[in-house]
């Protein structure tokens, strides 16, 4: 097996698709193959800039994305997607119109668009999100883009594994319910107001601009407005202009080094749940019976601590 | 010990303060005797009800939870109030202003307030707020309120807690401004329009109505609002009633089962995930260890799988 392994992690570097393709496929799947392609290809991480997408649904997110890709690849950068939703039980390569988005791109070697799904009964999805983004890394992908929707605690916990983070609005919907909808004032480094020719654009800007006001910066950064009509290409350039202005200013911060370790503590706490989790839960009981002790414990014929309990001994961790 | 424990439970069932207090701090210490504790009582559990109160800082919060603890005093029923602070890094019962809230109610047996902060790099802070819940439940207090303050993955982890959930909002502060910071739209179950003796205040209710109207029913309940001036004790009245028509409207509800279910699965998922992390990797290393390992894998070093692996394997856990 090592040395396909080898071969695999190679064709990978290489920036093959269809081995790309396997290993995320791998990820999915949670097969142990993925971890030791991803623990192969590590080294090799590092270079890409991670770009987080997030926003309420109907913004035109999926849209921007597909532009802000075109963007980069007609500056010649590779660009790797991934597409996640948390709302959504499937899996596998179909959702969010991966075939429809993919049409586009199709001849375009430079470019990897894959969806993610909700797996399971343990979660882990932040996780995989967080796995792919590294092997695109590692197979040369310059800019990753992670587009996730809406506002959950699931959102929000994939889209801190980006660099720069994205807040995509739009005008209209009620004006100001819009916003209200969003939640995502805190995460947002750039807030682009995406159809922007529609009525009441500039009053919603002024809206915005005056609550960015009211947000701390972040380490020097004051978080900017950028006005797209994505559908007719307009404000890209703008977009990704303020985009490199965020990456510079950040690659000359002088605390990187302590934001780095932050980022991988969390990162090393999210893989450490979910290891522990698939390990301990998932190869010792079905989500039957997992249902089936929680079901006596809603009753009250059994306390969680002790369901806990026995959970542990099944993975024969006995109290210490 | 086991007669400790017995008489220890004994005594909280009965309500005594002091027994409550010391269990608290066996959980905020991670005690394994809060565990045995919790245990015992949890037969106990699932008579209270629990309201969560979230809101951005200035809105007037506490006050509010104040007010309406006071208002269920009057009605004899007992209160247990859960002050929750996820960005503060102080523990005991000194932080949150406990000393001076607990003085109007000093001489009052029948209310106990307890404020909890972040805990230690492993987090596990909704863990402790919940074993609290879950003792004060079986100490016998009736309503039990769990106030925390603003937006973040750890406030919502919290306010799943409880049955019901309160989103304070408050007029002015540019007015459209403040609600843009809540993001708390999705979660809320009642909106409390404190401070609405303000300017501004029938528009942004009418602001707020209009966005209501847009988040779909939640299982046959409209989410309402109800306008409040907790400092002078206005509209008290009318939210415990809201709370009260809340709580029946769920207490018929056909889904009942379901939602326990649910409940429960998601409680046992989280007190696994900080059991493990405790067991593994806060018994068998220390921050500055597990720092260390964060501080190779920036560099690159190593990677994060096979830093988890060897976590893993301090703890015992090999490879399967």
């Amino acid at each position: 097996m090592t040395t396909t392994i080898d071969s695999w992690a190679a064709q990978i570097g290489a920036g093959d698709v269809r081995a790309i393709s396997r290993a995320v496929s791998a990820i999915e799947n949670r097969s142990p193959e993925a971890e030791e392609i991803l623990r192969q290809l590590f080294p090799h991480t590092g270079r890409a800039f991670r770009i987080g997408i997030t926003g309420a649904p109907g913004t035109g997110k999926s849209t921007l994305v597909d532009r802000l890709a075109g963007h980069y690849r007609t500056e010649k950068k590779t660009v790797g997607v991934i597409a996640v939703d948390p709302s959504s039980p499937f899996t596998g390569g179909a959702i969010l119109g991966d075939r429809i988005r993919m049409q586009g791109h199709a001849s375009d070697e430079g470019i990897f668009i894959r969806s993610m799904a909700t797996r399971g009964f343990l979660g882990g999805l932040a996780q995989a999100t967080g796995d792919t983004a590294l092997l695109l890394d590692a197979a040369g992908k310059e800019m990753i883009l992670v587009e996730t929707v809406g506002v959950g605690q699931g959102e929000i916990e994939i889209v801190r594994l980006a660099d720069c983070t994205l807040v995509v609005l739009m005008p209209g919907m009620g004006d100001d319910v819009q916003n209200l909808k969003a939640g995502l004032m805190e995460i947002g480094d750039i807030f682009v107001l995406n159809k922007s020719d529609r009525e009441g654009a500039d009053r919603f800007e002024q809206q915005l601009l005056a609550m960015l006001h009211m947000i701390p910066e972040r380490e020097g950064w004051k978080p900017v407005v950028v006005r797209t009509v994505a559908t007719e290409n307009k404000g890209i350039t703008e977009l990704a202009q303020e985009i490199a202005r965020f990456r510079e200013h950040f690659a000359n911060a002088h605390d990187r080094r302590s934001r780095e370790l932050a980022y991988w503590k969390e990162w090393l706490v999210r893989l450490l749940q979910t290891r522990l989790l698939e390990r301990v839960v998932g190869s010792h009981m079905s989500e039957a019976q997992f249902e089936s002790l929680a079901g006596q414990v809603a009753a009250r014929k059994k306390d969680p601590y002790t369901a806990v309990k026995e959970i542990l001994a099944r993975a024969g961790l006995k109290e210490e």
